[in-house]
């Protein structure tokens, strides 16, 4: 089979730099062109020195990718660059993977607020497929947009919907207390991403007012009854992962073994979803695609606890993009995505 | 004034390291001995290099020492070996501040079931004071026994009890997500403290049953009505420092004034917390006695959300335990505690 | 083309754990056995929880795995362990790599009096080659038995070698400093590796003492005069990588050109070594098995100095043994090693 | 005895935070000053939120201080800015104490090569006496001006000085291999400084042309013959601490036992140097201002290796300027730097 055409739109960041790894490896991807406005003209390892020897590509501007020659557009671009983009191609020329927030939000109205911005092509929100394979496969296969989920919310997400959607949890009680690596926080140097601020170091941030809150509750609500999420994201000092506790008041009836069949049905057959007997841990899942799930009833507090750990590089972006990329192009879905986690 | 004569029971560990530098600096004191078993006869500086060329004493046995000529001994052992030590020695012979779980819980009901052990002088328990100066202090200052507090149990109850006692959260619904440096583990190696797997890593662990749980409520319930606790510990990659979240739903009225003007009531004075408008950090409590609160209302999800930080080996041991022996001695409670945060 | 059947004993340490990683993931490989004492009959991912759902096999002792139907094994056991089953299985039924020390130098008295230890089967020392392809690819290509390199010795040995066998540094001048991450130390917890002692922390161990200094210069006489080494190592806070420097003084002649015009032969066509224009940084190379090598002349001082970047567990271990894998059994060599660095 | 009064120019970086924070706790200071340009008018605790509580000072811009009431002045300003200053204000009104690089070079004219730019007041250089107590206390004692060393070269001159005093080492031999954590690249985030790229990495920087070298060179030439040293600094993932190794051929006659009597004869009176029979480790003297010291001769090599730990923002910075303003004021060297290190 002829390998799929692909480039890469914003290759700088985290997110461009782990999906040129990813990329690398795949066995049925060439990759065309890597684009950087403001470093185009240099060549990919000068900006990206662990891969030097391994490619011979050079950053090109992104209005110089012919679009029509692709397959497949990763956009690991800022949010309101991408939609702008969107905009200036539509119809769009080729399939488009957009690793921004800017079609997440099944609600126009909730991404304006909470991203506090226009949005620059409204009409094309509702046909974006929300990219998280195990709950919308279907339609990201046939999707020509997909918006990747956030790296919070794909850790939030994946253990929360099936207790939503089997009606086993109160949906106004949940609490997601949230813990991210500094990868998360992207590339560029900032006060309290600097080693002697960050090392040894932990916080909150956000709280109240994280833009991934909307889009936790109206993806549950994309499937089900939108829930009320009280979402808390903290700054772990970790280069990469993100371990998240949801708390819910559970409705009568939930025992334990409750919990196990709506996971086991759920997920027992996704090939990145692990489902755990004990916490999850950052560096069982650091640099793979998986998603590992815990999950226990304490019937002391009539609560369900869950804990889901992820990379925020991988299953929290590019190793997600790439799912959906496979999908999208009828590729195998776990292409380019079955190597071990490093550990440690 | 001449200073008062201390003792060390158990100085191998972190706990016991730190009294060493906490009371190497005290004006008002006179450390006259220091224990342990393992490594009597040993130069103190052979256990922790890090005091060489500071302190000529010598390791003995606890039972070598005289406690009819110290005015206070810290015990800073396992738990069961301390009040196997205080039954022998009963009634004591000096003032005595219990590093251990020990004489904590008000219960020995509860003591026995979440200790797994049975309680060996429970005749003893109702008269040791709760070693919290902020919400027990008269008590401390006149007793002879001293329940220093667990480092998990001060980072929940200093920012929980003021909306407990006021009444303005609901009591059944307040969640624990507290998150601590490894140093909180011992200073014996372990799997899960070795370097490979704590470093860059996160994990939760004791789910459903820690045994701070039973003290961060029996403590709350000493002064009001003893609430339900949900209480999750994590590992943190970081030596020293708790940084614990609290969510509970509020009851009616509640709104950020009502919260501050508590917080106002009850700590406003206090030496050694410290009300904060933002997320409090690990490093800005690091190797102080700060307790660093943070408080907020949420409208959207009728949720008040507390953020406490302090240093796990100060406030949550060692600094709090000297803050206890300056009040049981009637000295000035900061006596040996107002060096700065070390930071960064 | 048919899989080759490859063994590992000896799978719960990191060099064990780092081999099935790659196996995985190797195109031309079947792991066919598992071996361990201490685990037999448990599954491996009881052993590596990171490897959950990736794989059935179950741990077996060593005795059990019938070494006339396997074509490479591993054996990455402690020394004096791996002679043992060498000389017992002697003349070996299979294929070879020996990750222990045991078959390193080619001096039998100098490894008896380092190791301190008899050799069990001295007369096999001569025949198993060391397994550096850049220095001894025809040799390994055709053995039954490779000592698979040290970790510090892969460091310093692939910088130094071209410039002893050139004759451009005095041979009794060379200094090595050399830095190393904590798996180096092994997945067994010690009070060094700690993580409240090796955080934030940052020593020297082993000084004139450590037995990689005489496969150091030994390695380097198989070539060429072997040359007087100071080897002072030191342990790093981070998990995987060494970064070695290197000092030796300038014979007369020696230039920046001169230098690169060596490097460039020795190591122009190499798949696994790049050459740096500035300081190789540990982030780089990260679970990968590129040995990144910078060198400069200093005109000043009349030094060369070389600094390097290896995977400890790659490079320094798992990488290069599969490489020599890949060699012995006519693979590709660089197959199953042909991913990007992780980085960040 | 009244206390001195002090204050600080340039409060922001971390050498004035660490000097806010040792200065908080001395016995015979009182702190009237703290100056800032950019945050003129804010408070304290605004820029440094860990002394939230501690202190009611407002910053202040340098030139609204009153020189003429000042005791002592730090001057923790970039260099260039320091020596501007001190010209402007010669001759000084005051005592100063500059952390500046500009008056540690006994030679303008190699201070004008190596910091490229052209020194504001020569004439002042022979004045000026460098603040290394154990070396140059009795001019110390009776300077208007004090250099405060750079931390490198404190870490590097004192295991160095006695050696070369002595003569037992080639001084044209002398490798200095140094490791600094993260703090000594100062408190503006960059590149290398971004906590992806400084965890779990490592790296040289600087090669051939640190400033530090001439100052480690010209300053033993102040006591002896100035060698030629090798001097290569790297960047350790940690926040606080140097460890510095160095390298020197032996002279005829020496032995362990000369070397012992040497740095006794020198040291063992000093209060902030402890000879180590073992490496140094940084945690030893964290928030200290001790400076380690391990020395062992090599007779396989014939080589004198020296290795030293010191707290790079305390020996290196801050502690040792209290150090200095001590002896220029005639108080207790040790005065405000008698705390315990902070370990674990």
């Amino acid at each position: 089979m002829s390998r799929i055409k692909v480039a890469i739109a914003g290759a700088t960041g985290y997110t461009g730099s782990e999906l040129l790894r990813l990329l690398y490896s795949h066995p049925d991807v060439e990759l065309v062109a890597v684009t950087s406005e403001r470093n185009a003209g240099k060549a990919l390892h000068e900006i990206h020195p662990h891969l030097q020897d391994m490619s011979d590509i050079t950053l090109q501007p992104l209005a110089e990718v012919d679009l029509t020659k692709i397959d497949t557009l990763f956009l690991a671009l800022p949010h309101r660059v991408s939609m702008k983009f969107v905009k200036k191609h539509h119809p769009l020329p080729c399939k488009v993977v957009d690793l921004s927030g800017d079609f997440r939000l099944p609600s126009v109205e909730t991404y304006e607020k909470w991203y506090d911005v226009k949005h620059e092509i409204p009409e094309l929100v509702p046909e974006a497929a929300y990219g998280m394979p195990e709950l919308f496969r279907d339609k990201i296969k046939t999707a020509k947009l997909v918006a990747n989920p956030g790296c919070f919310p794909t850790s939030a997400i994946l253990p929360l919907m099936p207790l939503v959607k089997e009606g086993v949890i109160e949906t106004n009680s949940i609490v997601v207390d949230a813990k991210s690596g500094v990868t998360g926080a992207g590339a560029s140097p900032k006060d309290n991403t600097h080693f002697p601020h960050a090392s040894d170091n932990f916080s909150a941030y956000g709280m109240k007012t994280h833009r991934h809150t909307p889009e936790i509750e109206l993806t549950i609500g994309r499937l089900s009854q939108a829930p009320v999420v009280q979402f808390s994201p903290h700054l772990l000092p970790v280069n990469r992962g993100i371990l998240t506790d949801t708390y819910s008041i559970a409705r009568p009836g939930v025992t334990q073994k409750v919990l196990t069949d709506i996971y086991e049905k759920y997920y027992g057959d996704e090939p990145f979803i692990r489902l755990r007997s004990v916490s999850p841990q950052l560096r069982f899942v650091r640099a793979s695609n998986y998603c590992d799930i815990y999950f226990t009833f304490d019937e002391r507090t009539n609560r369900v606890i869950t804990i889901s750990a992820i990379d925020n590089l991988m299953k929290g972006a590019a190793g997600q993009a790439v799912q959906n990329m496979n999908l999208m192009n009828g590729l195998n879905e776990t292409a380019g995505l079955e190597s071990a986690p490093v550990c440690p």
